[in-house]
C-alpha cells in the first residue's frame, strides 16, 4: 500500500441543474459495488419513474468522459429526482455513478453526498449493494425467490422501523466503498442510512439481485405494486447496457492513450 | 489506477500575445483525439484561412520543447485567430496542440479553454473528432464518400439549429478527453459546443475523416466554398508532417533521458 | 524508498461520540502489531469489561469500509472507556483498529492519540506488543508458562514504579510502529508511556502471548482477579475472529477493485 | 506519461555570491543537452576567459552532491561571469550545471533564469545546442570543416541581426529541454534568446561540434581571435573531465543507496 | 529519475531536550555514508567522552522505530553534548542517526543542520566519511597505517588551518548525500565546513577508517591522547553492534508490513 494522497470533500463538487424542494426525501446510492446491483436500480428506478436531472458531482478526479445518451452529452456522475405514484407527496433523488471512483476518492465523494443530504433535508439514504456468495461446485442454478436480503441501519431508528420488519439483520462482515462509508458517516452524524444487500455474483452485473432489491424498494417506499415481470426483464436489459458501456470504455481508453507519449 | 493528483485549473495559463474582439466568434478545438482528425482540422484552417497566433496556453505540465516552424520557436499550444472570407464580420478562433495531454491535466485545459470563450464572449466551440469504426477483415477500402459525420451538442439550441438539420446525430456513445469535457461543462454553463465525429481510423492520422469535417465546417460557418481536390491534398501534406513531429519527438525524448540519471 | 509524502496529524480527527471525564486514565493502544497481540488485548478488555464506544479516529487516510457487528456498522477505529470493578475510581480507555496503518500515517496516528491523552489528561499510554523470537528447529510447543514478559517505559517514573517491580526489562532493540512513536513521544513529552512486549509468534495472531499481557495489566491496573481458564479461551476466540476479518477483508478487498479500472 | 507534478519556479532560487553589474551581457547556457555541447562550451568560456563564479541556483529538487574542484566544494548549478578581452565593456555570464534536470523542472530552471535575466538588464541568453544527424552507414569520418551550425531566435531583431547574416537558419524541427523552454519564453516576453546548433553525435559529449559553436561565439561576441587548435585540444580535454564525472556519479550514487532502506 | 517532491527544511524540526551554551562548539555529523565511517565516529565520540543527549530531530519523513538501549527509548536521529577532556572550555556535539535519509529529504536535513548551528553560535561543523578506492584483485590485506585520510573545507579559513596542515587535500572528487550538502551551504554561508575522507570499503561498515579519522579529530580538536589500541577495539564493538540494528531492522521492517494490506 503506497502513501496515500489526501483529497479533501472540497475536491468533489456537487453542481444543482434545476432546484426542487427535497424535504423528507430519500436518496439511492447508485455508485457502483458487487455485481453493479446499485446501478442497476439506480437505473431502473430513473427510466420507470422518469425521474429529471436536477444536478451533478464532479471533480478534477473523476474520468475524463462524456456520455451520450439520447443525443445528449452526460456527466459520469448525475443526480435525478421525481416523486413517485404511489406516495407523491415524497420525492425520491437518485445518484448515478458510471464509474467505479478508486479507493483514494471514495471518502471525499460518501462525505459530499451525505453533506449534501443533510443540506436538502433529506430523510433517509438508501444503498443497494450486492452480497457475494460462494457457491458449490456444480449446483444447480438458483430460482429468484431462493435470493435472499440482508439489511443494516446506520441508527437504531433505521434499524427498528426499516431493517427488522422487513429483511434479515445482516449481523456481522464487511460493507466497502461508498455504502460503507456513508453506513459509518451515518452513525457518527445520528443521520439515516440503510443498506440492502442481495445475494449476488460478484463477477458480473446481477440483474436478478437488483430486481429483489427493486421490489423492497417498491414495498417499502414506493407503493407502486411493480409487475415482477417486466422488472426483471427491464433489469436485464440495464444489465446488458452497463456492459456495453464497460467494453467501450475500454476501447476509447485505448485510443486516448495511444499518442500521450508524444513528447512525455 | 493509482491515486490521481488535484490538478486544478489554476495550473493552466492563457497569455495573450495580440488583442482582437472575439465576440460572436467560433473556436476550433484542435487537441489531438481519434485518427488525430482535430489536429489536422485545426492546422488546415490555420493555413488556408492564413490566421494569426494571437495568444497560447501554457502550463509547468506541459511539455518541455519548442517547434521551430519558418524559423521561428513556437509553443506546443497556440491560438489562432482570423476572418474568413466567406463571413467577415465574424472571427474564427483555431487552438492547435503539438501533443495530447495526459489524463489528469485534460479537464484543467478544458475548464481554462471554456472560461477563456466566456471570458471573450466567444459564441461556440467547435470538436472535430474521429470516431472508431470497426471493420469486417477483407473489406474494401471505402471511397470519400462513404464516411458519415455524426454531431453532438450540449445544448437544445445546438442540437436543433446546428446538428439536427446538418448531419447525422450522434444518439450513444462516449466521448473522452478535452472533447468530452467541453461538451459536459457546455451542457452545465448553457453554452454552445458543437462534436462533429467522423468516422476514423484510430491507428493512424486520418485525412479523409478530416477533409469531411472541414467541409461540413465550411458549409456550416465559413462560406468559402473550399474546392474538394487541394483540401484532400492538403490534408494529406498535414498528415505526414504531424507522423515527422511525432518521430522526431521519441528520437528527442530519447536523447534527452540520456544523461538525466547522472546523479539522480 | 520512494519520495514519501507529508501527511501531518492535521490529516487525522478524533471524533467524540459520548463526553466522560477520563482523568487519570490509563490508555490501552490496540493498533495492531506483531501477533496481533495488542489487537486481541485491547479486544478481549472491551468485551469483558463491557466498555462502551465513546469515540472514533478517523481520516482520509483510512480504509474505505465498515464493519458490521451485531447489525450495528462501526468505523475502523474505535474508542472505548469504562471502568473497571477493581478500580472503579479510574476509567480505562482502549483504542481498538481493525486494520494496520501504512508506514506512511503511523507518525500522525500517534501523534493525534498522545495529543488526545493529554487534552483529557490521561495519566498512562499502556501498549501490548509481541517480540519475536526464534525457535530452534524441532523444539517442543512451550507452556504458557513460559512466555516471558518485557517491558519499556518513556520516563524514569514510568521505569521505576511500573516496569522494573513487575517485569523483566527490555534493554535493547527495536520497537516499530504505533507504539514506538508513543514511546519516542512520551520521552519527549515526558509522559508515561509503556510497552509490555511478551514473546509471540510474528506469523499469526497469537492469543497465549497476549492472554500474558492481560494478565499483567490485570495485576498492575485491573484488580478484578480474572480466572486464568476463561482468559485464554476468550483470547482465542478472539484470534479467530481477527483471522475472519482478515480473510473477508480479502476478499472484499478484491471485489471493490474489479471495476475500478473502467474509464481509468 | 504518469501524472506530474506541480513545480513552481518558487522551487528554484538563485544566490548571489559576489555582485556585478550584468546590464547588457549575454548568458551562455550551460544545462546540458544533446552531444553535452552546451556543457563544454561553457565550461571552455569559463576556463579560458578566466571567469569567476559570481552566484549558483539551488533548489530542494537539485541533487545532493558536492563536487569538489581544486579543493573547493561547488554547486552542482553555478553562475560565472567576466570581461571578454576583445569586449572589454561588456560582460559574460556563464551557466554551468553538472547534471540534466529531470523534465519535471525543466520549465521552473529556464523561467528563474530568464527571470533572472531580465532583472539584471542582460541583453542576451545564448543556448549552444547539438543537432542530432543521422550517418549513413560504412560513411567516412568527416573533417572538422564539414560540421554544419545552424541558428534560431526568439524575436525579429536576433533573427534578422544575428542569426540570418551568420549561420544557417534552422529553419523546422524540435528543440527540447531548457533551451526550447528560453526559446518560448523569450518569444513570448520579446526577449532575445538563441540557439546555436552544431551537428553532433547524441551518444557521446562531441567536443567538435562544441568547437565550432565556440569559434562563432568568439567571432560574433568576444572577438578574441582564438587559436583553433588549442581550441579543440581544450575541447577534448572538457570531454573528458565531463566523462569522468559521469561515471564517478554513477559509483557515488550506487553507494549512497546501499543502506537507504536501513527502517524504510 | 523520477519528478521528486517538493520537502522544504519545515519538514525537519530540531526539538532540544536539556539547553547548553554551545558557542564556538564543533559539531560531528554522524549521519551515514560510505562504510558507515561517519557514523561509528559519532558513536564511538558519544560513548568514550560520555556525552549527553540534549536534543533531537525529527520528522514525518523519519522511520517509525523506536531504538531501546539501556531500556529507554530512544528518536531514530538524536543530538549529544558536553566538554571533552583536553579542551574543556569548549563543547563537542554529535549527531547521531540510526538510518541514511532518502534522497528526497537529505537537503532539508543538511539545511535544518547548518540553520541550528548557526543559531548556536556554534564554529565548525565535521563530517566524517569513507572515501571509496578500487583495490586490484589479489592485494594484500592492507594495514592501518596505510589508510590515508583527505580533507576538504567550505572556507578559505577552514582549508588553511585546519586541513592543509593536518590531511591530504581531497582536490578533485564527489561528496554526495548529508556531508555535501553541508559543504556546499557552507560555502554560500561563509561557514566552515570541514570533510574528512579516510579510504574505506563501501561494502560493509569500516571500523579502520573510522578509527583513523578519530585519531586526527583527536589530535585536532580533542587533545585527550587516546590510546590507539582500545580505539580500534571500540570501533570494531561499534561495528557490531550497528550490523547488528541493521539485520533487526530488516526483521522488523518485515513484521511490520505483515498485515497493511489488510484493507489496503
Amino acid at each position: 500500500m503506497s502513501a496515500p494522497m489526501t483529497n479533501s470533500s472540497q475536491d468533489i463538487q456537487i453542481y444543482e441543474i434545476k432546484r426542487m424542494d427535497l424535504k423528507g426525501s430519500t436518496i439511492i446510492n447508485g455508485f457502483p459495488g458487487v455485481g453493479l446491483v446499485s446501478s442497476i436500480v439506480a437505473n431502473y428506478l430513473v427510466n420507470t419513474l422518469n425521474l429529471e436531472q436536477i444536478g451533478l458531482m464532479d471533480s478534477t478526479l473523476f474520468p475524463t468522459v462524456s456520455l451520450i445518451r439520447k443525443s445528449e452529452p452526460h456527466h459520469p456522475v448525475r443526480i435525478y429526482a421525481g416523486t413517485t405514484p404511489g406516495k407523491p407527496a415524497d420525492n425520491i433523488v437518485v445518484f448515478i455513478s458510471e464509474f467505479q471512483p478508486p479507493q483514494s476518492i471514495v471518502k471525499p465523494i460518501a462525505e459530499t453526498l451525505i453533506d449534501w443530504a443533510q443540506d436538502q433535508w433529506c430523510s433517509l439514504i438508501m444503498c443497494p449493494e450486492g452480497l457475494v456468495i460462494e457457491k458449490e461446485e456444480g449446483a444447480q442454478p438458483e430460482d429468484e425467490k431462493s435470493v435472499r436480503v440482508y439489511g443494516v441501519g446506520s441508527t437504531h431508528r433505521a434499524r427498528e422501523y426499516i431493517i427488522e420488519p422487513n429483511v434479515l439483520p445482516f449481523s456481522e462482515g464487511v460493507i466497502t466503498g461508498v455504502a460503507g462509508i456513508l453506513l459509518n458517516e451515518g452513525k457518527r452524524r445520528n443521520f439515516d442510512v440503510i443498506s440492502l444487500l442481495a445475494e449476488a455474483q460478484q463477477d458480473y452485473p446481477d440483474a436478478r439481485a437488483a430486481a429483489k432489491i427493486i421490489e423492497i424498494i417498491d414495498r417499502l417506499m414506493l407503493h407502486t405494486r411493480l409487475d415482477a415481470k417486466p422488472l426483471y426483464r427491464e433489469a436485464e436489459r440495464i444489465e446488458a447496457q452497463i456492459r456495453a458501456v464497460q467494453s467501450k470504455a475500454v476501447v476509447d481508453s485505448k485510443t486516448q492513450n495511444q499518442f500521450s507519449g508524444m513528447y512525455g
